[in-house]
């Protein structure tokens, strides 16, 4: 499979990178990734050139990488800069790969493709994951045995919460009652896609029964897809027609990263603007949600795609609902993006 | 590989199934079944044609069962009959397969060809799970890594218990002594292959031993193949010469179900004659047998198809046996039927 | 991939082979070995001709090997010598491959070639197995999830022990103080590869000081491989330029025989020629080398192997260091020794 090389991709939380080397394979690739002593970021490529051991299981020797087997030292720029055997020549054609890679918003971007085009603008601003003053919440990771575009159709579509989610993040339909009603717009602005569900006259989610006291209102669930697969969820609740400043705010993001063509990582992260002091509330939103996304989403998803193999999902001729407009809009535009990038 | 598609497969037993959905993988194809409120059995192909979401993970809501995804439903007839989603409008190509399916003698059996072909009577009629008057004893499940025709081999030559199946549901070879002999006829009416050994002056098996006064006497195996895969031994042991009617009965079912090329399902059922209120000897029973199937036949038969790999069994060139004889038989007689049905 | 067929690998410590038959797959081979009464070694192929049955599985019955499913039995020629069935005829083509064993040193080696060019005295000769007199230590063995060929790379090359087992075998590169200077040699006799490396005015190793009082000296590391596979670590550490004999000698044996392209067996001994009667000394060392190998080795060669996939080694253009110079020979010497076995 081919994947949009040339765009930031989450590569994990601020708060959790140190100087001890975290390792993934993103785009099929293996990637170390590391904190120096000044604080920035060092991103290469994993594996070394010389017998091709995980440099991750490695550590930091002033600010360098030291390779576990047999203790070669990598820069932050790649160049091999230290070989501690024999004459101590540095061997011709070590180097790594490097990657550009900027800290924004409490999360680690990393830019796979042309460092020459990496646009640091182009990552999404938010402030609900790095500012504790103003919002409470957590991070998290999963790693999910499913190709990642499987994961962005489900959060395109919500409606899956009231059928998957019905005592987590969603609401039993049995739960729509009276005067409860669903409007749903999809828009693009430039290369940002929005699928926008609102829900009418609804209570609380069991997630949002956490911290508000609001028992029918509207629901606000615009999710926003950054191509290639970052996401940010900016959900609301306020009481009837109320204003969104009167309501509680939980946002949330849902950052994937392709791992290979069936398996992806997903560092997601969920606040509130309420009652931040209340750390029993977040220990539950952190259950509730572990819930959702590993029980529920991971799984369903993870046999959705053995279902379908190897097989691409237009081929298999899917039923496309109303419902999956949003989906099938961000697979035309990803796959736009990436035919643009081969040629 | 091919399988035969117009026979009758089990597809569980009876009692076991409720509106609690249940899905197998048969002859390569997702299957889910439940029962209806009327008591009817539904199967229709278990892969949810919107997302690919497994039925089997669903609930049976008025009859219809529900996708746990997205919450799309689907009828007796693999029709799609309820969207919830944006106007409701029912999908086009959105139907599932369904297949026929019918109870008989305590099993559910199903016909994954076409349905036209599929004839009731070629179901096997017999008694000994469904009336619990005349008999006890119990019902098992257990999925075996190695293809389905490995098993049937299995079954169709019985003296392999003797070896594998000393201390359950066979005898070692240093209990025959005195006057034990063996006999052994294999022949085929109709579609029906049996392959019957008789024991003269032998001991109880452990098996037979847990309800059975008799010390020598003489063991009646015949093994009846339905093909492809159905099998029920008629077994029984009396004195010396005597007759059936004062002897003791175990008679036992051995549904086969080709999950894939190198798995199968493995429907079991066995019951006894004598002494039907004590429960202990059935719980005896289940664990000697679960025993032989599971930690004796199963994992050598793996075994064996790990060895053998992917590779056609006669290609192999392996030694056949006289003992053999009802094996090749019922291999020959199953490719007769499978060319039959291609051509 | 091919392997040397005519060299002999070592299939065991003969301490633990009795008349309980073991199975190993050598050179993608099922290969079964048991002990006769009269105490000589059988080696045959593992498969049984008839339904390919594990023969590991069996059991021995009178020096014959006695197949598990349906007992075949078959003698050290490989003959199927007795059929328990119908009228006992030995059916044709029922033959097992025999193979070349002779147990020498405390081991047993096989030859999986051509059997009239198996030459004994190509085993190598040591007593520190065998010869409990004068020598305490251990044997052992693991699988590792890796080509053979990375595991002799790791061996020729121990410079990887200051890197990878600093509180185990080897020596932290921290400890390298003072007048401390390593010296390597490359060099071959016959067909045998040595790979000497010397340590001069060293600490003792965490595992040599389990039972050395030197505290600085000089360590003697001559690592001897015997193609294929089949390699010692005569080791031993003097006082500062002092005699071998005055020192303390730790040799090793590293015993590696593929399985698959991707899998090898590693039989391992270790002794020590002090303190022999200190139990506690030598659990001790077994509890080092075990971490040392186990966690730290093996882990690490499986890592770099799922990184290679399942590229040839010199393909992937690995950085070549100084100090892989005796792995490279041993490769080169290798590869043509199977280019001569296969014209």
């Amino acid at each position: 499979m081919v994947f949009l090389k040339n765009c930031w991709y989450c590569a994990g939380w601020s708060s959790e990178l140190t100087d001890k080397p975290i390792g993934y394979k993103m785009l099929d690739q293996d990637v170390v990734l590391y904190r120096k002593k000044d604080g920035s970021v060092v991103a290469v490529s994993g594996i070394c050139r010389h017998r091709f051991a995980p440099l991750a299981d490695g550590k930091v020797v002033d600010d360098k990488i030291e390779c576990p087997y047999h203790g070669l030292q990598y820069d932050e720029t790649g160049s091999c800069v230290y070989n501690p055997h024999g004459s101590g020549k540095i061997p011709p054609r070590a180097d790594l790969e490097s990657y550009s890679v900027i800290e924004k918003s409490g999360a680690i971007w990393i830019w796979m493709g042309d460092s020459e085009k990496a646009d640091a603008s182009k990552i999404p601003d938010f402030d609900f994951v790095s500012d504790r003053e103003n919002w409470s919440g957590l991070t998290g990771y999963l790693r999910i045995e499913a190709n990642y575009q499987l994961v962005i159709d489900n959060l395109m579509d919500l409606t899956h919460a009231a059928y998957l989610h019905p005592t987590t993040v969603g609401q039993s339909p049995d739960a729509w009652i009276g005067d409860m009603k669903m409007e749903h717009k999809c828009f693009v602005e430039g290369d940002i896609l929005t699928s926008d569900y609102v829900f009418f006259n609804s209570p609380p989610t069991p997630l949002l029964e956490l911290f508000t006291d609001i028992e029918v209102g509207d629901i606000y669930t615009p999710m926003i897809l950054y191509p290639a697969s970052t996401m940010i969820l900016d959900m609301y609740m306020t009481t009837p027609k109320g204003a969104k400043s009167e309501g509680v705010a939980m946002p949330s993001c849902h950052f994937l990263v392709p791992e290979s063509d069936n398996s992806c990582h997903y560092f997601y992260a969920i606040s509130r603007n309420v009652k931040l002091d209340d750390d029993e509330i977040t220990a539950a939103m952190g259950a509730l949600v572990g819930r959702a996304f590993i029980d529920e989403d991971a799984l369903i998803i993870k046999k959705c795609q053995e279902a379908m193999g190897n097989a691409d999902f237009f081929d298999l001729k899917p039923v496309i609902l109303e419902t999956d407009i949003a989906a099938v809009r961000a697979r035309r535009m990803l796959q736009k993006m990436i035919n643009a990038e081969k040629s």
